[in-house]
């Protein structure tokens, strides 16, 4: 089934763009791992490893280092673009000035453009050549870097507009342990996984200020539901927030001490200011922009969304984190079914 | 908006219901509890304590420890039920001999009945005689003991035929803490809580296996669609797995160190046989004898349960824990959406 020796360009050499180039080259892929820092390229490609954002991981050789955007470009037909969701107009318009032939792009950013309120496939749309865009595919799911380079058993969704690109993708990363789904609405793919961040942000916070998984649970509950409220007014199928894309990545992204979002959230919990925290992770924590674009799409779209906009007050109006995690236990309607009716219909 | 003052006995002295008796007295009633151990209930009597539940908790003087069932009945209207579901038939059997008046039953246990394929309601009205019998309300939801007794912020669901029954049960506990939101689906509120504890044994396996939280979100995501599956085809309404008693509590014991069902699977993943697990807990793992129950139930509904039917091999046929996970792993439909869709209407 899985095809073999494809040569694929990684966009972003982070911890997820490596991982994914680890699950490329175990399918005898030959990867092209792009990373603007020269430092870093030099040890992919001296040492092979890439130790700020995989400390244990031995990489394999068949994982080449660039720090040029086009030389990693060289003779590819599909790149896995995996960069933050602000620094994605930047590199696709690098791409677009040397690029001749048309690629697919596969994504595997979370977020949602605050203003513009795109979704990341959006944004490449509008961004990169219509006559140089081959297809657009997301890949989003339950999956941590850090497992992912270890070989433990993940699952993930991708999706597309042609579904014959989803399959080639499919096809691309599918192997023992990292089991590959389809589904076709890309919609409901992109914003799960842009808005679970939001819920990582606040269940961090529950857990920064001591409260326990009881707390915990219901705010992933809550969550969801209002996930799946904004999603399904956008356009999206409600049942994608059931699948990995949706309550799959909520989960881990709210209970696994991997989660950057969820770790951020744990420090704002202990009482640091928001400034500190961004200073003190050292990697983007995509959940603070995707709060102000949720903030935005609430309004938008005219849907209740207590928990992205207590969010948001804790994030940009220095609101207090106990008084909004405690607002919000108490805020829940009393009759849960006439809540839950509203999940699909509202 | 809370009513006080009222008289209501728990009947099991275990973690839960002492949790719960704890919420009762906080809001000003008076708590019989009842525990068939003598030493256990002198123990609360003397020094307002249950350590082997839970340790590190001071008991309000106004729950008052009874070892003697009627003498803990006299004068009540309202019991709470908390005895694993084995040893519900034999302690109403009991109640039933001196009964006179009709009494409101709150169960908490969560659990299906092997052979017969009982809900506990239904088993409530099976074995107590129906005059005795004024409404059945359950109460489900992600709510741990240990941090219900330390006042973490906690929501759970009630649910009843006679849906002014479950507003009294919810006026009974609703309190700053601990909040109580009301469901008419009474089916799916017990299926959820009783089925959660068949995916919290395989995400235990997972994780014992050394499985990381990819996998776990996996098998997570899976476990509802299959008891929605379920579910669904016994009358209950599908929004209600998304709901506290659904997916809230299934994430709490799937991923928190409370949970028993967890620990048992986890050292069934280690290599432990299923005797040894259960000699080594020393308290009831109600999800054992739910798996034997889901497994008939499948079969009688016609419903895949892959996972239910996986841990039942792994349970009562010796099959290997691994290859257990690892052939749950791989044989996910590879189009998500159909599966989904299945959720639904299969």
């Amino acid at each position: 089934m899985t095809c073999k020796n494809e040569k694929i360009a990684v966009i972003g050499a982070g911890s997820w763009g490596t991982a994914l180039a680890i699950v490329l080259a175990d399918n005898e892929h030959e990867v092209h791992l792009w990373g603007h820092k020269k430092e870093q390229i030099e040890e992919i490609n001296r040492s092979h490893t890439n130790k700020k954002y995989l400390p244990d991981i031995q990489l394999s050789e068949s994982i080449i280092g660039y720090d040029s955007l086009e030389m990693a470009m060289n003779g590819i037909n599909n790149i896995v673009l995996a960069v933050p969701t602000k620094a994605i107009r930047e590199v696709l318009g690098k791409i677009a000035k040397f690029q001749t032939k048309p690629i697919t792009i596969i994504h595997v950013s979370k977020g949602i453009e605050p203003d513009t309120l795109l979704r990341v496939s959006e944004m490449i749309k509008e961004e990169f050549p219509n006559d140089l865009l081959q297809d657009i595919v997301v890949l989003s799911g339950p999956s941590h870097a850090e497992e992912v380079s270890l070989r433990h058993p993940t699952t993930v969704t991708v999706s597309s507009e042609n579904e014959e690109a989803a399959k080639h993708v499919q096809d691309l990363f599918m192997n023992q342990n990292f089991r590959v789904y389809t589904n076709s609405d890309i919609i409901g793919v992109e914003i799960g996984g842009a808005l679970k961040n939001i819920i990582a942000l606040a269940a961090g916070i529950s857990d920064g200020l001591g409260y326990g998984d009881n707390a915990k649970a219901a705010l992933i509950t809550r969550g969801l539901a209002e996930i799946a409220r904004l999603g399904t007014k956008m356009g999206a199928n409600p049942l994608t927030f059931l699948g990995l894309s949706g309550i799959g990545d909520l989960i881990v992204t709210c209970t696994s001490v991997h989660s950057r979002n969820w770790r951020a959230g744990n420090m704002l919990g202990k009482g640091m200011k928001l400034n500190e925290v961004l200073e003190n992770m050292g990697m983007v924590v995509e959940g603070v922009r995707t709060t102000k674009a949720a903030h935005q799409l609430a309004k938008k779209y005219d849907v209740q969304m207590p928990i992205a906009n207590a969010l948001y007050s804790v994030l940009f109006n220095e609101f207090n984190p106990k008084e909004a995690v405690d607002s919000l236990m108490g805020r829940l309607k009393t009759h849960e079914n006439e809540d839950l009716t509203n999940l699909l219909n509202d």
